[in-house]
């Protein structure tokens, strides 16, 4: 069982700690420090070594930070973790909503002229520390400080993960390692950059063809990279440790050393503003060497899916389609005992759904954890369940559930909220909503050179008829066999990235009602030329392929609400189901998949 | 009449003007000059006297400029103009398409290094310059030159414009100069800038309530004015002959004197980098006064309309309304006629509309140009009818009008697509599937914050559906007695400037099947903050009113395709229209209405 349910915290410690990370701040002369949540690759997942915002403050949200100064330590969340954060912190710490209240901001009010802020140059990056000193002025100090003060009281803090690297298959990548590293030198030479550091693990798997094992949920090992254009040449700065058994092919140095190497080369040397640790630019900076701050090359490629990566994840998504049609089977069975009085709670759900993967005998980790909503618990939209939060289904109340899991060949997401007892007109009405923008997003057409922003309004305009909306975005990138939420390409407002074929996206709209139920439907899609229709223009259109194939609550639609278009979908995506599932499933998951998928 | 239709064009001229202009570029030494269309306000309508792109070269259209070397002259022109600048320029003038050429490549490919490229600096924006300075480096001069070479050599150049200039009622503009001025005094000191002046004759219109009768189909004057923040006082640069008689209580000084009067002045002086003319900086950077480089500050103010200039422009968009149902019953009568074999040409039809509008007894101007293509014509998107091009109506073709007026309560800008004779399958459908988009806009809703482009998709779906789109935007701002065409609000992908209560915009998707038949719907649309309905978010959200009532053919709409929410919209539409006209038409014309306003 990956998924856990305690309730982490270490709540009481806090007062204690935070008088240690003090003392560690006066030895190097500091007046705040930053204590981030974020590793020195800045993803979403931290090896428990890294885990320093929740050792100090007992915070186990999936963002936030904490700034300490010497009288008040303010810990940052977003409104997602508004509540969560004043269990889980003791008083000492003060929340602060962000980005409501900028670390900035927050700190201009309580230091004076001469202050100074300190930061672990290993774990921000240069756009966060220029955004930070552009708001202080240079009146205050911003400084990189090591070693980090937190490691530095942290006396039984775990050692660097030493997950083990195994080889990615060139079948599924579709590219071998060296046409990668060819496409990326070629690149590089084009923008006349002689080097490039790599600092996102997910950069580097995908580069290399490996994966790793170094975080949870995410399959990438911890590691940098340093590629020489002209000499295709790939320096892989990692525990050799990890890469028992397997060669690359590459010299392999120790992480730190990066540090001494980038001084070293000729310039200018590629590195992302946005993701590269702070100390990369300033090691550059003091060897004086030239920098070409660019975004990290390899998202563009790692994005755009290749036909073998395509048909893969296709497979994957099959697979774990027939775990979630197996799982969806147990549930109305577990229904059925709720309404006869028994009690099934969220955790019971989140075992059962985790179980139903691992018997597809592929299962390498879920993707993440998986949120399952009760009733109110539906409407939180980053819920996790826990010993202390555990809800009972309830009739008439929908359950809302969002997983997914890694598989070598493919990383899955999806959403399906289900009708526990009998739904009410209420959320019958907004089930059908979201699912009206669902369906538009996936029968969606445009020229290409669009952006998510462009499309964005297509899942939420039957909401907005009506006066509603839902406060994320519509869908994200994901990986294959690699992070689950991946960039650049977004279906959201905040993104302008045009969408080009292969992307693989989330379709994932929903509708919350605090204190009631929330609904939320996911399939992933992926980008591709759009089939050529009679009569079309002259131009070159994209659309999506769906690659999840799982049944949508039909108790939930409002067949009336729904156009002749809209439910000749639900019915083609229907029959698509019963079609790929065949052969796939138990004789009585068979059965019931039938009802499930029965024309509107 | 105000539309004329000649074929203007001195094309013959061409070789022995540009002959000219070539000399008196040797005069003041450079190798290059920029010919713009634009004058100083960098308006879309001209003065005779600043017609020197037309002069030059005899093109005529909206947009373009020329580029003079010593040995070839390039007319840059958009896809739009593709074919008609053949037509009306010599071949001494290369027509170079643009902005796929950009001047500053075209001239990087000409001129060699030391070369130096003159441009009178009150025609081009500091934007302009800067962009071509950047692409043509250090190594070629782009210097301001003066007097304009084509003035130095037109020997009978038209004077400058002089149109009386007249009051604008503050009953309509729903605040006073003195509120106007006030209120962008407040913007100029919380930004901290000491003055602001503006070159945009709308923006100086819209500060002072006074309108002015310069150049065609925009009723301003031609004027430069500086505003002094502290002192609430502003300067009036204008040639006083057009103030007869009316006393702005201001002081006025020559128009040219702008440039001396900057040069005084305390800093920082807000300029607009993308609208004011080049010398403006120019003269503040030779003073040593501080420029706050930034955007008009009238324009967001001007956009948000006011509720009197809403009442307002809803009682123009009625009269309009009832000028165009009696056209539209005239043109059905046209109709008949030709299906009896009469020649009823697209002359007739716009002389036939503007007569219903000067028959209003309050017609200013026409807004622009009207377009009116019978079948093909109507897929040219800025089709302007001449005596060359004039083009009967034919059976099976339909007739695409799009038109606008001035009156002193408001701007109108309206397009109806109209079956001549019995309309193909093929047209009824692109007809149904437009009508569809600009139900789409109609009806929409949106949470507060949104961009024009966050909601264009929405009138384009139904076309992506089936691979088709339209090369334009969906929608521009319209000004009240003021520019057709006004910013920065509009319908657009290319548009980030949230929408907000008061602003009106056009709403016009189109198809457009080349050498066959354009379809284009229009109606202006003013954003209000929505009604609440039942059920809905904590959120405020925006939605749009319609202004204009004119019926839709009923003809070209193929009812099984609209859903139900869109049949009842082109139904509460008519009946709108029917309700609103009552009382405003000649019996025939009631009759007639009756029937184009049927529910479907």
């Amino acid at each position: 069982m990956f998924q856990t349910f305690e309730t982490a915290g270490e709540r009481d410690k806090g007062p204690e700690r935070l008088a240690a990370v003090r003392a560690a701040m006066e030895k190097v002369e500091i007046d705040a420090l930053l204590v981030p949540r974020a590793d020195a690759h800045q993803g979403e997942y931290v090896a428990d070594r890294d885990a320093r915002l929740r050792w100090l403050t007992g915070f186990t949200g999936s963002a936030g930070f904490c700034v300490v100064t010497r009288d008040e330590a303010g810990i940052f969340v977003d409104g997602r973790y508004a509540v969560q954060v004043k269990d889980q912190v003791s008083a000492c710490f003060t929340p602060v909503p962000f980005p409501k209240v900028k670390a900035g901001d927050w700190l201009a009010d309580r230091l004076g002229q001469g202050a100074r802020v300190g930061f672990d140059p290993w774990l921000h990056t240069r756009a966060e520390i220029d955004a930070l000193r552009e708001r202080l002025g240079p009146g205050i100090g911003v400084l990189p400080v090591g070693p980090n003060p937190v490691n530095a009281v942290w006396t039984d803090q775990p050692a660097p993960p030493q997950g083990p690297v195994r080889l990615f298959p060139d079948e599924i990548a579709g590219k071998s390692r060296s046409q990668k590293i060819e496409e990326i030198c070629t690149t590089l030479e084009a923008a006349g950059q002689h080097f490039c550091v790599l600092s996102l693990p997910d950069s580097i798997a995908w580069l290399l063809n490996i994966r790793g094992s170094d975080i949870p949920r995410t399959p990438v090992p911890h590691a940098f990279a340093l590629i020489e254009a002209a000499a295709r040449d790939v320096r892989l700065f990692i525990d050799a440790a990890k890469l028992d058994g397997v060669d690359l092919g590459l010299p392999v140095f120790a992480p730190e050393s990066i540090v001494q190497a980038l001084s070293q080369v000729s310039g200018p040397v590629r590195v992302d503003r946005d993701t590269a640790p702070y100390i990369f630019g300033h090691a550059l900076e003091e060897g004086r060497v030239e920098i070409a701050w660019a975004a990290d090359p390899v998202l563009l490629p790692k994005a755009r899916k290749t036909e073998p990566e395509i048909a893969a994840t296709r497979a994957a998504h099959l697979r774990d389609g027939a775990a979630m049609c197996t799982f969806l089977h147990w549930l109305s069975g577990a229904e059925a005992r709720v309404l006869q009085g028994e009690r099934v709670t969220e955790i019971d759900v989140v075992r059962a759904l985790e179980e139903f993967r691992t018997a597809t005998g592929t299962l390498q980790d879920i993707s993440f954890e998986t949120i399952a909503g009760s009733g109110p618990h539906g409407a939180i939209v980053h819920y996790r369940v826990t010993q202390d939060t555990d809800r009972a289904l309830v009739p008439g109340q929908p359950l809302l559930v969002d997983s997914g899991a890694q598989y070598e060949d493919g990383t899955t997401d999806i959403t399906r909220t289900v009708a526990i007892g009998e739904p009410t007109e209420d959320q019958i009405t907004a089930f059908t909503r979201v699912l009206k923008g669902l369906i538009a997003v996936s029968r969606a057409r445009w020229p290409e050179g669009l952006a998510g922003r462009d499309l964005d309004a297509l899942a939420r305009a039957p909401l907005w008829l009506h006066g509603q909306d839902y406060d994320h975005g519509t869908g994200h990138g994901v990986g294959v066999n690699l992070s689950v939420h991946e960039g650049p390409q977004r279906l959201s407002r905040t993104s302008m990235v045009p969408l080009e074929p292969g992307m693989i996206l989330s379709n994932e709209p929903g509708y919350y009602r605090e204190g009631a139920f929330g609904i939320r439907l996911e399939n992933l899609i992926v980008v591709e030329p759009a089939p050529t229709l009679p009569g079309q223009d002259d131009r070159r259109m994209l659309s999506f392929e769906t690659l999840t194939w799982v049944p949508i609550d039909r108790r939930l639609i409002d067949t009336g609400a729904l156009s002749a278009e809209e439910r000749a979908w639900v019915d083609t995506y229907h029959e698509g189901v019963a079609t790929r599932m065949a052969g796939r499933l138990s004789p009585e998951v068979t059965e019931w998949l039938g009802r499930a998928t029965a024309p509107l």
